[in-house]
């Protein structure tokens, strides 16, 4: 068999081994820069992990995915990973994570570099989920874009003219953290209240079924053990009263967060990705509605609002593109 | 007397004629490239006027600058024009004017270099007085800040890394139409409610004095014939109560606004300029605090906040200086 069928179109036959390090999961890929995943690994994060700890899941994963690699004939060039926080890009450093405390200050950078003899690159898992979606989802070939990753909390990425915009402080495009409704009363992790990830998340969507539930005596919502965001999308499709009534909140609060966006940044696309979007058809109407009565007409009328298209691999592929524009 | 007196810093002795073009006042000048005004020139832009009247108006103010120019040994390079409307920057053309309708898809910029004879450059005006901040004002040194302009209306511009953000369709910025209160009834002018707008601008301001007075027969406020934002304001300085309680709503919805805007873009600083923005001591407070609470806490310790510098001069400035990078 010819060497040349294991080639990318463009005949690199690097790899970036890419991880989306959550708080629950640590998902692992290599990718091939033709944005092709060619293994993938998912496991647990280790609980309450010291930094080394972590560390050690992720050698281990690219270790394995060295051995692949060379039966397919292909090098791993760069690790890559996303994680839930705020990022020194620079250095390489997390400086702040809710979810991983145990890695903030902590140089993960230099610690992978140090161990698999790779550069590295770090980037917050919502900036890299925008820029999976531009490579290889919903907004290819698209320049400006917002991604909202709707999950346990509400994520952001702001992509202006074909460049992922960080802020100068590395925290830029905290979406989740714009204000929605201030007086309305429902307090965020944040310190602030009415934020839209109190209204758009699994979290918020999970509350607001749980505290319709007495209004609602019949909801089949009633008799779930455990409530999930899932459960409520699945009530809703079946025409669960509770569960429409909490997606239409849900979509109307969504609306008003995108036509701000839309107002300051006037994007060519807004992006909506996280599990929560799996439930678009309970949602999208309301969600709409709010983008044509409150964002400019002119840009309400050219907006592409679309579903994101990468699913739980646009953090990875993000992560991987990052490090490849980083080597090119 | 020799020539180098004359001359700027570097030795260019070039000068743009800026304009700014309001729906009551059109403001001209020459500034040169070290960014001192020369000359200045403050007319009523001709009321109910056909676009082919304000661009008399125009180049016959640009004739007697250059005659006054001439004096100083110094030409008029470039005209630029700041317009309180979304221009299509690419094709000197406004796109939407609503206080300037005449001017709407009318070819200012190729009919003023036909009769000038100059190279032309339009700018939406609140996108100038940003520029106009960072390169004179408040802003110097600073490269990725906000810049809101309180007037009749609420404007603003983003500047992000040294650059001017317009957006794909030339109107990003429009901060005061940013919602800070969905719910809270109050209509706006561009269709939408709970706009900025509503909250801090002149109108505005008027308008909750207004509503107020009912409520205070005392206020010193229920003896004005016309009320105006700067009688609102000396009345706050007086100590008047009604006039205290409508700078401190002011505040508060200008300062979830700009956390609203913290947490989107992690700028360097926030200007605020505009007539309203004289009253700064009786909102100030207010909009900290909102800033405090809202914005995240890492970020809220670094933003600076501030007035803007240039005053009327904003934009003007902001235009020049767009011409000679132009021209560069």
């Amino acid at each position: 068999m010819p060497d040349s069928v294991n080639k990318d179109d463009d005949g690199n036959e690097g790899l970036v081994f890419a991880v989306d390090l959550g708080g629950t999961h640590l998902r692992s890929s290599t990718v091939s820069k033709d944005g092709k995943i060619h293994h993938r690994r998912k496991q647990q994060t280790p609980r309450a992990a010291k930094a080394e700890e972590i560390v050690h899941a992720i050698t281990r994963a690219a270790r394995e995915f060295e051995e692949l690699g060379k039966v397919d004939g292909r090098c791993i060039r760069a690790v890559s990973v996303a994680v839930p926080g705020t990022v020194n890009v620079d250095e390489g450093v997390i400086v702040k994570a809710p979810n991983l405390p145990s890695l903030e200050k902590y140089p993960l950078c230099a610690e992978l570099t140090s161990q698999l003899n790779l550069p590295c690159v770090l980037e917050n898992d919502a900036n890299a989920a925008a820029i999976g979606e531009v490579w290889r989802g919903a907004a290819r070939q698209h320049k400006t874009i917002v991604c909202l990753t709707l999950g346990t909390g509400v994520g952001g990425g702001i992509i202006l003219d074909g460049k992922l915009w960080r802020g100068v402080e590395g925290a830029a495009a905290e979406i989740g953290h714009m204000c929605v409704d201030p007086f309305g009363g429902v307090a965020c992790t944040c310190g602030s209240q009415g934020c839209l990830e109190v209204y758009a998340s699994a979290t918020a969507i999970v509350r607001m079924a749980r505290n319709g539930r007495a209004d609602h005596p019949d909801s089949i919502l009633n008799n779930c053990n455990e409530l999930t965001a899932e459960r409520v999308h699945k009530g809703g499709a079946a025409g669960d009263e509770l569960a429409l009534e909490v997606f239409q909140r849900m979509g109307i609060y969504l609306g008003i967060g995108i036509a701000n966006l839309i107002n300051l940044l006037d994007p060519e696309m807004i992006v909506i990705g996280g599990g929560v979007a799996n439930a678009w058809s309970l949602f999208e109407t309301h969600m709409r509605q709010q983008v044509v009565e409150r964002a400019f007409s002119r840009l309400a009328a050219h907006i592409n609002i679309a579903r994101a298209e990468c699913g739980d691999d646009a953090g990875l592929l993000g992560a991987a593109r990052l490090a490849f524009d980083r080597m090119s």
